[in-house]
């Protein structure tokens, strides 16, 4: 099928146009942006949850949620006190798009907004070929979904700048080897962060504020 | 982008022709065909190896694995046992497609075969679209990926006859409603029929075992 690689080119051309636009807008207000990536269910909602409920009165903060069906993740946002989160929904499409986050931030204030967090489709492929303006992807891997993750799906490991480990709380109950998918993960991308959490019983998850509080610091 | 739509009609419209192929040479052969799918790490290829430790000696069967990267998968596979299972590495692409199971079969011997599984890309979105050619898709959901996943990834659920439910030795760790994923899953398809395993304990894979033999009993 030859004939859909120009337009697939095109397609993604005219994304890295728009994210071009979308990185330099929110550079220029200072906005910290980070785009949360992973399999169905790594609990990327949950890390946003505690994220607003730790930090929602100490740094400004928005979240645009994407999901192929239903609002549930921005309704669990607003739930947990989210100041700002819109749904993206994508209607069967598999990624966010530049396009789409164009959209959604239309619909948000940002001045004095520090911190954008886009939280993706649950998904470890396609959304690694769209570029969405962000400063970093965060990817996420839970425990549970087994240790191969990270040779498995090189291209969204090699893409990301963080790698975030949920549900260590079950280490204990799963045959994952924690040492293993880091040594794995980093051979990718040896620049990749790392922290180990538990959205369950908030273990690691210290860290992982205090380096919000970093980056978004004299913003 | 509305360029895009008439190439993944065409696109679509090939491979629905080669599935129509394939699973003609299937049915005229009596061979049962299933296709797996799920997210990344809900256990496709443990279901598979519980499956030849249980009935490779009992049932001919044979397997093709997907993966973006790696042959981990098959080689898991014939390390339990697997007489026949061939990798498929889709270099990047985020589902088989028919193409790549009319390849695949042609390494196979088919003579005899009673049982073909076809253990797709780790995606709960895009390999939805692409028909196999196979009697039936069978979806997997594990506890620890959340009880959203039906609602938040209908198409799927909609498209398959099957829906195990894996890892309910974990069941006590999470908040996973067993009753209302599966009340949520046949609201998008009440034909699906569900089974509840664990492919660590064992636990429910004896009533597994017993419809695959039904399937492929009197081929």
């Amino acid at each position: 099928m030859p004939e859909r690689i120009p337009i697939e080119k095109k397609v993604l051309s005219e994304n890295d146009r728009l994210a071009g636009e979308l990185r330099e807008k929110l550079k220029s207000r200072g906005i910290v942006s980070l785009n949360l990536v992973s399999s169905p269910g790594s609990g990327k909602t949950s890390l946003l949850e505690k994220t607003i409920c730790a930090l929602g009165d100490e740094i400004e903060m928005a979240m645009v949620a994407g999901d192929v069906q239903t609002e549930n993740d921005a309704n669990r946002l607003i739930a947990a006190g989210a100041k700002m989160a819109r749904p993206i929904v994508t209607g069967g499409a598999c990624h966010l798009d530049a396009s789409m986050i164009t959209r959604a931030l239309r619909e948000l204030d940002l001045d004095n907004l520090k911190l954008l967090f886009i939280e993706n489709v649950g998904n470890l492929v396609c959304p690694s070929s769209y570029d969405l303006g962000e400063d970093m992807k965060v990817v996420l891997v839970s425990v549970t979904e087994g240790d191969d993750k990270p040779q498995k799906y090189p291209g969204m490991f090699r893409k990301s700048s963080v790698m975030v480990i949920n549900k260590i709380d079950l280490l204990e109950h799963c045959d994952f080897d924690l040492d293993m998918v880091k040594a794995n993960a980093l051979w990718i991308n040896g620049r990749l962060k790392i922290f180990d959490i538990s959205c369950r019983t908030g273990e690691g998850l210290g860290s992982w504020f205090d380096w919000l509080r970093g980056l978004t610091a004299g913003k």
